[in-house]
């Protein structure tokens, strides 16, 4: 309910900024920005204004929520809500490069309908425009060292997410991963930017350090039961719903958390599935025996149980930060659509 | 003289603070610091130190020449300079994969190395620590709100460079670019930076807003220059000397200046050019035709005047700034050097 309300009131407000922060400001490079646009949604092929599924916008969601939970302007943060969301996608234009990504929201990437180099370049644009939105905070009247603070902790964040991202390319290519490793590598990927998402929406709204702190944490901790989840669906999600192939994230041998967790296992299991895992490939007809090996080490079980730990951190995390309502209400039951989601 | 006393003096701190830079926080992510590392000159393709030729640092040197020369303390400029380098650098490593080159500086580039995944991503994480280097200019005592302009000339540069970068990926697939167009494109890609690398000198010294308009202008301008003087080597440039095949820009219709200029005109020439580069392929034994008409359209003496006027230009701004002495002198010497090159 809380949160129903918050989305049909903020996401249009997010829409209109993040339609304004890739307009071009010169005729001659319009087709720049039309890339930006349509990877966001708001243009087609070719280049025409349109209305695609364009993502959830949960990190400038999150951020705004906070805002309103410490009792601050949602005006004032708008800029930092689209700056996060930019910055997001900055990373999923560059991912689907790295990863080899055809479509993405079953819509050709920008890399496949505009070619790699001029892909590249729209990333490192987002890239930019994301932080000249994070620099107009100053125009809202934040204070000087409270946008800086804000640049530090979102560049920390941007140099955490390139660590992230070499970590699971390195992984790709090799046999065995600790789940330690694992848990790095995903803290720098989805954590580090949920994380920073619920730490801007505080710090704009002139929370004391304390509660800036809390409200990170509570971020940190949705990201991680989020990528563990997606780690689930990537295994054992109906194909139907994820539109995504359950099959892929095996074929590909991902050292996604499930997996990992059973590679480390001593018995007939683990054995079964190390053996299969340094095979160069993995062929489709193999999929129904990793599937039973992941079974038997208890992996699906192990990942659940890691998602409810994660989640149950982020509700203390936010009860300590002592959200003021409904914010925060929106807050919990935004955490836990993203814990509980099929998709 | 004043140039070599400054270089001696200066380059070795910036190599220093370069190298600290680039340091990984932590062992697991030593690979994705060691391939900047690489790029960088100060490791070999096996990730071993060394010490290779690692381009002229340019732009930390403009930069920390204005401070001396408008009375500002280098320690205190540092980060800025680091920053500036570090922005160059992930520009060249994402630009070497958008231009497809396989070798830079007599190495390998950093793809052919690695892979196109990892190298996007290693250019990611040098924008990423460009920001948080030039965001260490407050542990130096840099007010916030200096630092913070400081970010949003920095950021609006690197949109600029998207922007110039967009248009030359652009160009090659076009027949025809006007003058204005290309002045359009290069101001985007070396002037903004030049342009960025002075006013930051000026900015973190204190110096007043005139003066750092004076400083921009004088580094906007000697990047034209720099830029159109590689217009003219890439073409008539000694490849013994440049290391680069005269023909390349040629062969790759690149439209550099003297091109553009010559497929604008009315006559014989411009009329043969525009036959030739409309062709979807210029072999190697059309070049010396290419090479004739150039020369009969004035392509080649319209370029040096270009690099006369911009260089001119730059001389203004700079006696307009008053720079303090040696620093002045060692600036119009760094001036004289890139416009005069030959490699």
């Amino acid at each position: 309910m809380a949160l129903r309300e918050a989305m049909g009131r903020l996401l249009p407000l997010i829409e209109e900024a993040l339609q304004e922060a890739v307009k071009p400001p010169d005729p001659a490079v319009k087709a720049h920005y039309g890339m930006m646009a349509y990877h966001l949604g708001f243009a087609d092929v070719n280049l025409r204004p349109a209305r695609a599924s364009a993502g959830k916008r949960i990190r400038p969601l999150l951020c705004l929520l906070v805002t309103e939970a410490t009792g601050g302007s949602i005006e004032r943060a708008m800029p930092a809500a689209v700056a996060l969301e930019l910055l997001h996608n900055f990373s999923l234009v560059h991912d689907d490069i790295e990863d080899d990504s055809p479509t993405r929201r079953h819509r050709p990437t920008v890399w496949k309908v505009w070619g790699i180099p001029q892909a590249i370049n729209v990333g490192d644009g987002l890239f930019a425009l994301a932080h000249l939105a994070l620099e107009r905070l100053a125009d809202q009247g934040v204070p000087p060292e409270i946008v800086l603070e804000a640049l530090r902790a979102f560049d920390d964040t941007c140099r955490l997410l390139t660590e992230g991202q070499h970590l699971d390319l390195a992984f790709e290519e090799r046999e065995q991963v600790s789940e330690e490793e694992y848990l790095q590598m995903i803290a720098g990927k989805s954590g580090a930017l949920l994380g920073l998402s619920t730490q801007l929406g505080a710090l704009v709204s002139g929370a004391e350090p304390a509660k800036v702190d809390a409200y990170r944490r509570f971020g940190l901790s949705i990201g991680r039961a989020f990528q563990i989840r997606d780690d689930i669906l990537g295994i054992w999600g109906d194909e139907a719903v994820t539109g995504k192939s359950v099959q892929s994230d095996i074929l590909s041998r991902k050292k996604s958390l499930p997996v990992v967790y059973a590679l480390m296992q001593e018995g007939e299991a683990g054995q079964t599935l190390r053996a299969i895992y340094t095979q160069p490939e993995i062929a489709p007809e193999d999929v129904p025996e990793v599937l039973h090996w992941l079974e038997v080490a208890g992996s699906r079980a192990y990942a659940e149980r890691m998602v409810r730990e994660a989640h149950a951190q982020a509700m203390r995390a936010l009860e300590e930060a002592q959200p003021l309502e409904p914010a925060g209400a929106a807050l919990r039951e935004l955490a836990d659509s993203l814990v509980a989601r099929a998709y």
